[in-house]
């Protein structure tokens, strides 16, 4: 396999590529060497270097803790448990909340064997633990595993005496946060709910 | 903008992928460090440093001349002008030419203002001119540009007395050869036929 192919290879890899648009992708970065190839080249050299997970709350950062467990002005006593740093993303693009977040790191998940401890779910519970917490968020996605998953969470978070809400009935039941447009997602925290055990 | 975002940015600028895939992508990158994004950032590197044009053809390779001009076993004598280097890999995945390519870079273009000498045509007149070219097969886009830049070549080649032949019907009108099942592309070079004046 030569440079070329290699490089379609891995671009084809990326989420959203299939190999003709990787094949383009690739001609496009040999096309444009010095606007688009080599700063990618410099971004992903950066992002390796740079980018490390929050031990705080699993987001993704060049800082840890992350800019937004760092910062003083977020409400440190209500924290929303998302799966992934995309659910994330998607939340903090609407403005709506100004809380902190904890990154489970996917769902539990019988069929692909994952459970409690593969996921940040320990860490959670240390942390509703140690006092602090006022509330916790459950706004994992409204699919199967997604609700397990939060299901769990309020079960063990129980002894613990933190209020456990979850987002709003708004969300679209199969839906996927990421992929919800900001209104719907706004309305969907400010109308949320205690969760049922 | 942070290395994140930068990250995202870039790939948002490669063909086929929005924000919102760019931002999927990205985060994939992130989570595969070892896998997919270390690999990909030595592919862009070794992609910039080895990767340039034939200067014979104009097609993009690791070495100059391209394997396919420094291929013994190819036809020098028949010579297939495409506009970019996708449409010469869409043609070379069929196997159904064994001659040469001459890549121009693009098609003529009065509203863009792109002339003869702004692409390779100069260079494939040469050849023509020089001898050892017993056809020229024009395979630009059906498109209006494309079949204007096919009449031009068409005219120049003239007065050098190479027979200059056109991709049989069978590629639809307005398509794009790199989108063509190869099939289609493999029915069209077999029948190709004489290039209207």
């Amino acid at each position: 396999m030569n440079e070329i192919e290699r490089l379609i290879a891995l671009l084809a890899r990326l989420p959203g590529l299939g190999p003709r648009s990787a094949r383009r992708a690739a001609l496009q970065l040999i096309k444009r060497r010095e606007t688009l190839l080599e700063p990618l080249a410099r971004a992903l050299d950066e992002a390796a270097r740079t980018i490390r997970p929050c031990s705080t709350c699993g987001n993704i950062d060049t800082v840890d803790p992350c800019r937004i467990c760092a910062d003083p002005t977020r409400d440190a006593g209500v924290v929303c448990v998302v799966e992934d740093v995309a659910d994330l993303w998607a939340l903090e693009r609407t403005g709506a909340f100004r809380g902190r977040y904890h990154v489970l790191g996917g769902t539990l998940s019988a069929i692909d064997g994952v459970g409690p401890d593969d996921l940040r779910i320990p860490a959670l519970l240390r942390q509703a633990a140690a006092g602090g917490i006022n509330e916790v968020i459950l706004a994992t996605n409204l699919t199967v595993d997604g609700q397990t998953t939060a299901h769990y969470i309020t079960h063990i978070l129980a002894p613990t005496g933190v209020a456990v809400t979850g987002l709003a009935h708004g969300v679209p039941v199969g839906g996927e946060l990421d992929y919800l447009d900001d209104g719907t997602l706004t309305a969907a925290l400010k109308a949320r709910r205690a969760a049922e055990g």
